[in-house]
């Protein structure tokens, strides 16, 4: 069923692996998080495969998140048996959750007490509940001040008995909004603190094993040290992405994918080019460069079996649809063609593998993937 | 195989498309190139659906556009014979070409001579060939002013035996970047304009059958007239979006879909709501509006079997990957619940429904989409 394929067989837009970048960069996160006897339960959001799934497994992996039930059904079919959702549970989800607490350990994030009394009123199988807290990113959760309203949930959820209350999680995605190591690894532990504090005030008798969890990127990337919670989850490290590099999280050489595009056409009069590859395979995610130029990934040559990180060679400076638009300096321009390959580092690599159906590893293997 | 389903039973983010609605945009346009005697070659990766296809049929239309030869197949699958892939020639799609090829008229667009060569060497049966004019937009397609350059492009089609040049195609891509009625307006007759200018630089002795096509949604739906050209390929204006409403170019009550969104979470603190409905089913798209705010799509009340376009009720103010955060006044706040369904009237619905794998009509119909 695997078959092997050489990149000149590459017709139309595929996600292409580094499989050795990749699990180098899963091989560090693991290593730091036993260091700190830190659980890594890693988002699999990011590349949505069971083959990459695997490359956890050397590494005591056993637990992951997901952020859609549909991921969560995917990843129980190829053998995963802990899986937490870590999406504000949608109630009108319910069978779904049905069918895989029958099958899994599935934990569950709520932050609305509405969730929760579906949850116990519904429910037919055990499931371990996540409360969602706002730790000042604004995003889902209750308020991390709001004690006495998160004491309150805490105390439905444990009076159900088919719910189990296992945590507090934060999702410190303030880090994204932080450019420069410091600032990052600042917003990181503001968010452990909180986290820490927050489970100081609930009664300890009444919830002995209460733990913390929170595992952005950036934040786990750039901490030397992941103790001081109980769970991280984090998910883009697998791949980083531009803008990874951009904030300082990663260095060139750990971006673990590029999307690979041909090249229909030859601009010599602008020293552009059009790539079959637009916002239906990179998305429209976008960041401005040093130069103050809005991007939406950079080209970079491909070599039989991979990159070189610093074989740059230009900018997607616009996309529609299904083409992207690549500016090349005339001197490089002149060595390409028509029908030639670029690999295109995604400015958000979650989204461009989201959006792709197909996925190989430099060495032509194809990879397991949601369809 | 079709099941009609209420809005109650909706988990998940899903397409759904007011079909009074979207069959009125195809009759005005329709109606608007009868009138004019422009063919009407609509283009389909709007909608990616072979049942709203079917709703163009009654209005003679016959001959349709696509951006990919997966498109092509899809609908060359349900019954359409004549399919322009208004995308670059991508040289490595040669066998995709063949097989429509074989099948189908099939029209494709090229800018390069390199793409023409390929043609000219690996094709097996007869491909109708437009050449892809850059009027000024600076996306794709060869300057309009390289009127050298274009008819060795032309010379080089007319004597491969199984190339037939058939036209000019200019993308009046600009329109969406000129606000305003009056500017469109201008941008698009400059487009026209200079389609038939680079014809008439043409020998017409040689070349007495060539066509202009043109046609984006704004220029198309603004313009009280649509000749002077031969064909028009609009997409969007079969369900139109808020950029399109932003541009001056619809009306609230054309806007023919609506992303169906279930409420996930409320935060009465900071009257906001998290949806499930991220840039994995909205995209990125975003605009900026009157009062400044960048947004993702606005709120809409759902009605049991429709909208009213006038019930707006807030605006998505971010996107991750499968979360959309909404937000909404306190007095309507307090009327909604978590498991509540809102409906999202997209930025780009193109975008929108390529990222959706689910179609309905608001009678609960499911539609037929390109999986």
């Amino acid at each position: 069923m695997t078959r092997s394929i050489p990149l000149r067989r590459v017709a139309h837009p595929i996600l292409w692996v580094d499989r050795e970048r990749v699990e180098r960069n899963i091989r560090c996160m693991a290593e730091k998080a036993e260091r700190a006897n830190v659980r890594l339960r890693p988002h699999f959001k990011t590349h949505q495969s069971s083959s990459i799934g695997e490359w956890f497994r050397p590494y005591g992996v056993d637990a992951i998140t997901v952020s859609s039930f549909q991921m969560a059904e995917y990843f129980a079919r190829h053998g995963w048996s802990d899986i937490l959702v870590a999406f504000p549970f949608n109630v009108r989800e319910i069978e779904a959750a049905n069918r895989l607490a029958a099958a899994i350990d599935l934990h569950v994030l709520v932050g609305h007490a509405a969730a929760i009394d579906e949850l116990a009123t519904r429910l037919h199988s055990p499931v371990n509940v996540w409360i969602d807290i706002d730790t000042g990113y604004g995003r889902t959760g209750i308020p991390c001040e709001s004690v006495q309203l998160i004491e309150e949930l805490a105390q439905t959820i444990e009076r159900s008995p088919l719910l189990k209350l296992v945590g507090l999680y934060g999702h410190a995605g303030d880090t994204y909004r932080a450019p420069g190591k410091e600032r990052i690894l600042q917003a990181y532990e503001r968010t452990r603190v909180k986290l820490e504090a927050l489970r100081a005030q609930l009664p300890r008798e009444r919830y002995p094993q209460l733990l913390i969890a929170t595992g952005d990127t950036p934040g786990c990337s750039l901490a030397p040290d992941l103790g001081g919670v109980d769970e991280v989850h984090p998910g883009n490290f697998v791949f980083y992405d531009l803008m990874q590099l951009h904030l300082g999280v990663c260095e060139p050489e750990d971006i673990g994918t590029v999307v690979v595009c041909p090249i229909v056409s030859i601009y010599n009069h602008r020293d552009e080019l059009a790539i079959h590859g637009g916002a239906v395979h990179l998305s429209k995610e976008s960041l401005v460069d040093e130069s103050g130029l809005t991007i939406y990934g950079r080209a970079i040559r491909l070599q039989q079996n991979g990159w070189d990180p610093r074989d740059v060679i230009g900018e997607v400076v616009s996309v529609s649809q299904e083409v992207g638009i690549v500016r090349v300096s005339s001197d490089v321009l002149q060595n390409l063609a028509v029908g030639d390959l670029l690999g295109i580092l995604p400015v958000h690599s979650c989204l461009a593998a989201s959006a792709l159906a197909e996925f190989r590893t430099v060495e032509g293997e194809p990879l397991d993937v949601l369809g």
